[in-house]
């Protein structure tokens, strides 16, 4: 058995004792096997000495459960790691930050406290899933649409509290800015409400999101500054339809202006997700075509020979998908204006209608229906992902680890990134996937995500090969100026080290306040590089 | 000369000469004529003890003077109060929250750093004005609008950290809700950047806001927790054409529905900001017309003789201004899918038409034009508000403080509010402004705003009765679970203390990240109910 940092075994069999009188000896989990569960099956540490475990999971049924745990972890100097529900997987799974941790499991409070689809909002508990809320939505034919993340199983608190991210429009898709409303079990025992919700009787905690002074959100969101009770989220009221529209573009240097007009009309709301691909290298996401590694042979290519290449292959450089929501009217107008602006801006540029989409989909057609996510349907399809990567389908990984950088939304920083990322794939003798036609995706609205997925195994020299990449990815991102958003654990004091600006002042002025909520340090050390004072030397 | 507390006088002109030759002599203000154009015109203790006032103040040039400014306060235990630019007329003016308080005044630091139209932001020092920003962006023909209060003469970084709103598409209206990146100096003296600016080197710091990990931003808007000497805006791109169509609607009762379509239109962002006017009751923002008096003489009426009030008198019940932004064919659209549903959902609703507009507006035209800061073009017009209204006109006052509910959108809490503001004006002995047609205003997209005007004078005992007013709307409203979203310092703790949730817990959970960050209690003590741990007994 695992134990917390600098407990005794005895100390922490009462502390248990505890726990189980406060939520139930069923819900303590301190068995070698059920512990087990929680380990991160995509650990990059998987089986060494520095993979994160917990000590044990206590999963209480209520707030009043979540404020009796976190004051017996003070009490005992126990650190907690707070979960909801779902997998996580890729970002650390349920494993938590610092060894020794007990995990708190979050999956029993599940309860859909409202969903008001004239005002537009939901109000939910940590172990409700986007799969629970959908139904809830569809079973009491509720006129709004969730956005949903890859995949559907996971938690709306727990993936807007990890900056998750979604597919219809940009103030949904931006799932932790789009909440409003948070119920939180502070590091020392306390329930805050924030927004509206603190002014007792209130009906608008799910309406206006600041109350009166500043607003302590955005501290609970990747993160250890309390444990997030409650949460509410604003919905996008049902669309009557969904159009999608396709632009193709000869050149290889019509990107810029592609992008130029995709973010006019997704700053101005026209559309949702802007959907990019590259007809020119086969469209995969990540992977590089036979006879685009062997122009790429003698270094980058020029313009000049991506444009030869382009013409030779007889297809179009870029193509991008306009996703339409709205009243029929309305779409098919966003849509014309979009090919207007675009015919005006690129020419040669090419245009593919589809059929208008009447929302919302008939439950017995959803399974069928091919663009789930962006419709708000949630799904596991992305689990195709890595089974889709051209490096890896004949060697499957046992997991990922998915690398996120941020970029301005410019061709020059997408194909700069696109060099760093092969340049970086080379040096560590991983086979290439980058290349000048890489492609971003949007999740975001205002900027760019360029992404990649690191394999990661059961196999310990395999796995050290693996995090030398990732880290490097990081490390040279960061020097470019390219920040992520979004890591596991075993990265996290690296990712967050990129964000350095003034000897890391960030960072400091976070433990600052850490410092000034968690005098114990209890709630979950280390997530994202902020450690508790007494810890501060584990950083990396 | 006004002292800081705690400090004698020969300490304090040690301090102002070490601020001087931080800033210059010539920036640092003590003289008592120069220390009264900080004083708060509007403030409701004119010329009373109890009136909030400068000891001086100090004009930094740039971010390094800030830092040193912050040392010497530091040192010399002397709080800071730092403003931008323009009045902050009704939220307390220039005046410090606590008395005695150094203003630092952040009007030279006034550069415009960077106005994107691609990636459709800007970067701003505190000391630029929404007319300076405006005028910027006409010279420099850049195809962005700006979204702008009443009045024009503020700063985005001011407005937006007093959590100040406006008039077009809902994620610009919030001014706060649409920054994207700060750089704070913080109460111990340090610079921090957030976001992307975080990472050395970034471009993205106006695209990607969140970063890794917490996001510390939201506690410097309506607080303490640091000078914010830089900060991003995501802007709008110049829409081709705005659009305005009005509805209304015949029956009192019809203002459910209207509200309910509304909503859908602003929440799937078809629409900027909804504008609700009572046709029946003439149209005014507030005010009681005799005939609507005299139908409130016995009390609220029923909703039978409100219909009866409307049909006897012949004009719609309620109208509504619907504001359409985009490409000519998307505003049309969205007008003509906006009928559909209004006509389907409301019987009898009635439309007009008016021209489309395109943009952005000739710079010879704007003068003229009507609906200045709906297409984003700073303003002075709204100092008519006072003026227009009827119960101040024949008596006008010097000052008002503007009292703001938040309500939830629905019309049952619209008439519940009018009746509570009603009956407290009655009570208090102030002439009636509220009826059954008060409208809500819809600076924030997803709630409403139940406002009024409360006069202010250079007269002690006029003064004291609208601090009578003020406060028991304060308390009336918390007691119907409405708190308020703005307010000047002489009722920041009475507003605060409405968000009381489980014995102030919000509050607790405030002072103790500032507690961590402000050891010496240095910025703006008291601001919004937030005081330093030595002064927690000031509060109220």
């Amino acid at each position: 058995m695992a134990l917390p940092p600098g407990l005794t075994e005895s100390r922490f069999s009462e502390a248990l004792e505890q726990f189980a009188s406060a939520v139930g000896s069923d819900w303590v989990f301190s068995s070698d096997e059920d512990v087990a569960l929680y380990r991160d099956s995509y650990s990059v540490y998987w089986g060494e000495e520095e993979e994160r475990v917990a000590s044990a999971a206590v999963a209480p049924a209520n707030v009043e459960q979540v404020q009796q745990v976190v004051r017996i972890a003070n009490r005992y100097g126990i650190p907690l790691y707070p979960i909801s529900t779902g997998r996580n997987l890729t970002y650390g799974g349920s494993a938590p930050t610092l060894s020794g941790s007990v995990v708190v499991d979050l999956k029993r409070m599940n309860r859909i406290l409202k969903v008001d689809d004239e005002r537009n909002f939901a109000l939910v508990e940590p172990g409700v899933s986007y799969y629970d809320l959908y139904n809830y939505i569809r079973d009491n034919d509720l006129r709004v649409m969730l956005d949903v993340p890859d995949p559907g199983w996971g938690s709306p608190i727990g993936n807007s509290l990890d900056h998750g991210c979604g597919y219809t429009l940009s103030p949904f898709r931006d799932h932790f800015g789009s909440h409003c409303g948070m119920e939180v079990v502070t590091p020392e025992g306390d329930v805050v409400r924030t927004g509206a919700g603190a002014v007792p009787g209130s009906d608008a905690w799910q309406d206006f999101h600041y109350g009166a002074g500043p607003t302590i959100n955005g501290l609970f969101a990747q993160s250890n500054f309390g444990i997030v009770t409650k949460m509410g989220f604003w919905l996008m009221p049902l669309p009557e339809a969904f159009l999608i529209g396709t632009v193709t573009v000869p050149r290889y240097r019509d990107f810029a202006a592609l992008i130029r007009e995709a973010s006019y009309l997704e700053d101005l709301y026209l559309i949702g997700m802007p959907w990019y691909t590259s007809p020119a290298s086969g469209g995969a996401f990540i992977g590089t075509p036979p006879e685009l590694a062997a122009l790429m042979q003698d270094g980058w290519p020029s313009t000049g020979q991506l444009e030869e290449f382009v013409r030779a292959k007889g297809v179009p450089a870029w193509s991008l998908d306009l996703r339409f929501y709205g009243p029929e009217e309305t779409v098919r107008a966003n849509w014309a204006a979009a090919r207007r602006r675009l015919a005006a801006a690129i020419p040669d540029a090419a245009f593919e209608d589809h059929d208008l989409v009447e929302l919302p989909i008939p439950r017995d057609e959803e399974t069928s229906f091919s663009h789930k996510p962006e419709v708000g349907i949630p799904a596991l399809d992305a689990f195709m992902l890595v089974a889709r990567n051209p490096g890896t389908t004949d060697d499957p990984p046992d997991g990922h680890a998915d690398f996120f950088a941020m970029l301005p939304r410019t061709a020059d920083a997408v194909h700069s990134a696109a060099r760093v990322f092969a340049e970086t794939y080379a040096e560590v003798g991983f086979p290439p996937l980058h290349h000048p036609f890489s492609i971003p995706v949007s999740y975001y609205s205002r900027c760019f995500i360029m992404g990649t997925v690191v394999p990661t195994w059961r196999d310990a020299e395999r796995n050290a090969r693996s995090r030398t990449l990732y880290e490097r990815l990081v490390a040279r991102c960061g020097e470019n100026g390219w920040g992520c958003y979004r890591t596991a654990p075993a990265f996290q004091d690296l990712v967050v080290s990129q964000y350095s600006f003034n000897d890391n002042a960030l960072l400091k002025f976070q433990e600052k306040l850490k410092d000034g909520i968690d005098p114990n340090g209890i709630i979950s050390p280390g997530r994202y590089g902020i450690w508790p004072a007494s810890m501060r030397n584990n950083r990396a």
